[in-house]
Formats: structure tokens, C-alpha cells, sequence
């Protein structure tokens, strides 16, 4: 048995890589990154790595994490320029016992260190939106458009039983430069335990960090939920607390994987697609809210034969 | 009824100060503001703001952030530099929809353009501190003095019910420049939920982040758990955990606060000093592990009266 889901139809191809190294009997934790450094150097992606949605001074700034579920290791790089992959860098501070989540320069430094390539990651189809979108904001100051901030996040178990997550993003449009979204940060944005399984989140930082929602899908799997139920719970629980509290349009989807390869997915959107890698091929789904539970559509699917 | 919990004898006299705020009906964001800034002020405290441990570069690099247990808000600051108050500029970016987790320069400008005045947080015993342990890292590489990380971890219940927690620390004695730890991270080195209590971390943020602490506390206080029972069985299950993966010397003390002013630690550490205000006055406490359980002694106290 193996399992991938990732976040968003553009996980979709690297989800047929990284299957095709899990059924080569490959670890987890390569094929993981493999999905995500296919998202991550494809500029067709508005939203992670290589031509990633700029901060308000039109500089790219990435964020990524990795965490290895048999361990609890992770690794984390945050607010950082130039690192042609975030989740290779992430990956390679994951099991440093210490100065494993690093920001900024540093982050850059340490990914320099290690043989990964540094670019600039600005293109100009990423800069002609950064400088569109500066100007309608200056048009118009009450519509900031802040929107796009889709995280591919990737979580991923092996036919040796190992799981393992990865996210990456350049986070918030627009964003002031130096802010954190969800992405590197453990229990917010990513959990990995492989006794119980991994969760991860997309879709605004900001609110999913004061649930921990992935944490807490965990959590719940824990205690004996199935990853859809977990998926589920804690997200409709968080909505019915964020409404007590008069916040309305949030932006949040979920998805988790069990340790058998079960797995579930859970939004605040209209429609969230997502992607499962299984020894029976590669399938893009739909997770639509249908009020109290999610409706789970498989729409198209790909064979793992090369 | 009004209660606060602090880590370290160092918050001893910020408790008399916020104890008193309390005792007059102020509310628990000021007071616990109140009680980490005097401790942030003080050099004699070498963990925290003004005086506080350097990086390897000699530098000091500051971690805050304040979270309100009504709305779910919180703000932070991560890796930044010469802010005199990290918990003021934390507290100032709670309640931003957006961009209320910075790091770097971009918290420092923050902090400016907030009327936090910036300083020098460099102190001349700070840096003879700093100049010694790098001497005799170089001169015995193997014993990298990785000692000091003790984070200022308030959490406070005012008379009108309404709960909130701060953290500010400098961070890991030697760390990397940009590196993180636990203090600024939701879940992980604080939690607050008013209606189920709040909980902090203090020791090494790298392991506290790897069972999401703080947050875990908070579930097992929902879960119908007293802040004693959630702050040892939290600690206790992830030293099981990390037993397993044959990880020793941990070094982790947690506190808690129920909405009904209990409290609660737990620590591996042989003792873990920590305060508590009450309307009664002021304690120190003692937290010591005995087998499967926490030993908590009080050992003097302070009576709230000016």
C-alpha cells in the first residue's frame, strides 16, 4: 500500500511523479518532494516557487516546511528570497536537532550551503501581476486585493509504512514582506505523526493559525476518527466558532491522510480541488461543503504507468 | 476572580505589577503586558528583550507574541532586532486581519511606526557573555554551550472573564541568526481559548514545536481536563513519545490557566520555579517531577497591597 493527496489540481502531475516512486517501492519523503519541486519550478503555478505571487515591494518571498511523521522531525525555511526549492531546503534542516526553522537571510544562506540553487524567482509574467495589482490597489483602497494564497501541500505514506508532509508557497498577494503565513508553521499549516497520520492546510494563514487546524485533525485521527470525519470536525467546529465571533468569509481547505492510505479533505470554499495518488493511478477530486458534511467527487483520473 | 501565571522567579515582580492592575478591574491584555515588560526592561534578566542572550553573531534577536482568548487573535514577532518592548509590538499587530506574523526588519518598522521606541538591546555584560561562550565553543567544539532558552510566558484572567497570554524571549543562547523557536509560534509556545483556558511553553523550542504543546494542553482543557491534569498528561504523553525515539534530556516546562483561575505546570526539568497572582497575593511555586506526576510547592509569597 502507498498514498499521496495533495492540495489543488496543480498538485496533480507531481502527484504522478512521486506515485510512480512510490510504487517503485520509494520513500515517502522523496516522493514528496518530487511533487512538490514539480509545482514549485513550474511558473505556470502563480502561487508557490518560481514566478510565486510577489509581496507588496514585488519581491517573492517563499515559505515551505517538511516534517517526517516517524521521527516528529521538521525543517522550515520562512520569509526567505532566491531558494529555487523551499521544500528541498526545508527537508534538509529537518533533523537538526537545533536552528531547524530559519528566516529570512539566513534561510537563504543555509539553502546556498547545501547545494540548492539560488534564482531569482520574479518572472515577468509575476511581475506584470505584482505591478497591475499595485495600481488597482492605489485606485482603489477598500478592495485590496488580497487574494491567492493556495499552498501546495503534500502528505505522503510509503509501502514501509512511513509518512511524511511537505508544504510550500509564496504566500499572501500583496503581502507586507517579512509576513508568515501558515505554511512553515508545525500544527498550523502542516502535522505528520505516522502512528496516527498527516493534515495539512491552504487558503488564509491568518486564521488557520489561530485553530491549529492541522494539529487538531491529527488530533482527532488520534482518538479514533477516520481522516474524513477528523478533516471534517475540525473544520466545521472552527467555522461555527469564527461565526460566535462574527467572522464570516473564510478561506480554508484541508486534507488528511491516514496511516492505511484512508484519506479526506474538508473547505470553506465553494469548490476545493484536490489529488490522490493510489497503487490504482492518480485521481483529481472535488470537496464542495454541503451543510454539515463535505461531498467528495472524483472528477478525472491518470494510470502511474510511465 | 481574577488569576495570572508566569514562568521563571524572573516573573515574580511583573506579577506583583500586573496583579495590582488586575485587583483594580484592568483588564488581562494590559496586565500581562505590563508583567513581560518589566521583565523585557530588565537586564539582569539575560533570556528576555533588553540584555538578552546573543546569537552567534553577537547579536540579539528577539521573539514575541500576545494572543486574546475572546477573539482568537494574535500577533508576533520573530528574529527581530532593537525592539524594547517584542510583546508591545506583538500585542499592537493582534487583531489585523492580515499580516499579524512578521519577521525581521519588517517587525522592526512595525514596532517603529507604533511609537516602540528602538534601542541598542545590546548590553555590555550581554556581550561578554557572548564573546566567552564563543571562546570556548572554538576551544571545545563538542561541547557547544546550547544553555538558555528561558522564555517570559504570562497568561492572564481578569474579573471580567476575558483571558490572554504573552511570550518574549531572545531566543536560543548561540543560535543561528533568523533561527526560531517555539515563543512566537501558535499552538506550540502559547495558546489561549477563553473559554477552555491558556498554556505556554518555555525550554528548548525546537522539541515544544514538535508536539504542538501549548495547544495540546488547551484540547485536554476542553476535553474536560483541570489545568494540572492537561499541563502534566500533555508533557508526559510526548516524553512517552520521545522515549521511544530514544531523545533524552529534554528540557521543557509548561504552565496553564483554567477560565475558573486554576492553575497548572509540569516540567522535565529537576525544578521549575513559576508565579501566580491571585487576589490573595502574589507565590512562587516549585514544579518538580516525581515518577508519573508533578510535585508543586509553594515557597514564599508577596502580598498584592502597594
Amino acid at each position: 500500500m502507498f498514498a499521496m493527496i495533495g492540495t489543488w489540481e496543480m498538485s496533480l502531475q507531481g502527484l504522478v511523479l512521486g506515485g510512480r516512486t512510490l510504487q517503485k517501492g520509494g520513500d515517502a519523503g522523496d516522493a514528496v518532494v518530487e511533487a512538490i519541486q514539480y509545482v514549485e519550478s513550474n511558473p505556470d503555478y502563480v502561487s508557490v516557487g518560481f514566478g510565486g505571487l510577489p509581496a507588496i515591494d514585488g519581491q517573492v518571498y517563499l515559505d515551505a516546511a517538511y516534517m517526517n511523521g516517524d521521527t516528529l522531525q521538521c525543517g522550515a525555511i520562512l520569509s526567505c528570497t532566491e531558494v529555487s526549492s523551499p521544500v528541498a531546503a526545508a527537508r534538509a534542516l529537518c533533523g537538526r536537532k537545533t536552528n531547524w526553522m530559519l528566516c529570512g537571510e539566513s534561510a537563504k544562506q543555509f539553502a546556498r550551503s547545501q547545494g540548492i540553487p539560488l534564482r531569482d524567482m520574479r518572472t515577468e509574467p509575476s511581475q506584470k501581476r505584482w505591478k497591475e495589482a499595485v495600481e488597482q490597489k492605489k485606485a482603489d483602497e477598500a478592495s485590496v486585493p488580497y487574494k491567492g494564497h493556495d499552498t501546495v501541500c503534500v502528505l505522503g505514506l510509503d509501502s514501509h509504512n512511513h509518512m511524511v508532509c511537505g508544504t510550500s508557497t509564496s504566500g499572501l498577494f500583496l503581502k507586507e514582506p517579512g509576513r508568515i503565513g501558515d505554511s512553515p508553521i508545525p500544527g498550523c499549516g502542516y502535522y505528520c505523526d505516522t502512528r496516527y497520520g498527516a493534515a495539512a492546510a491552504t487558503g488564509l494563514g491568518e486564521d488557520i493559525m489561530r485553530g491549529c487546524l492541522s494539529y487538531e485533525i491529527v488530533s482527532r485521527m488520534r482518538s479514533g476518527q477516520t481522516a474524513q470525519e477528523a478533516a471534517e470536525g475540525a473544520l466545521l467546529d472552527f467555522v461555527r466558532t469564527m461565526d460566535r465571533l462574527e467572522e464570516k468569509d473564510l478561506s480554508i481547505s484541508l486534507i488528511a491522510l491516514a496511516p492505511d492510505g484512508s484519506f479526506g479533505a474538508a473547505t470553506t470554499e465553494k469548490l476545493f480541488p484536490f489529488t490522490v495518488a493510489l497503487p490504482s493511478g492518480v485521481r483529481l477530486f472535488s470537496c464542495s461543503p454541503d451543510g454539515d458534511h463535505m461531498n467528495i467527487l472524483q472528477t478525472s483520473s491518470v494510470t502511474l504507468d510511465a
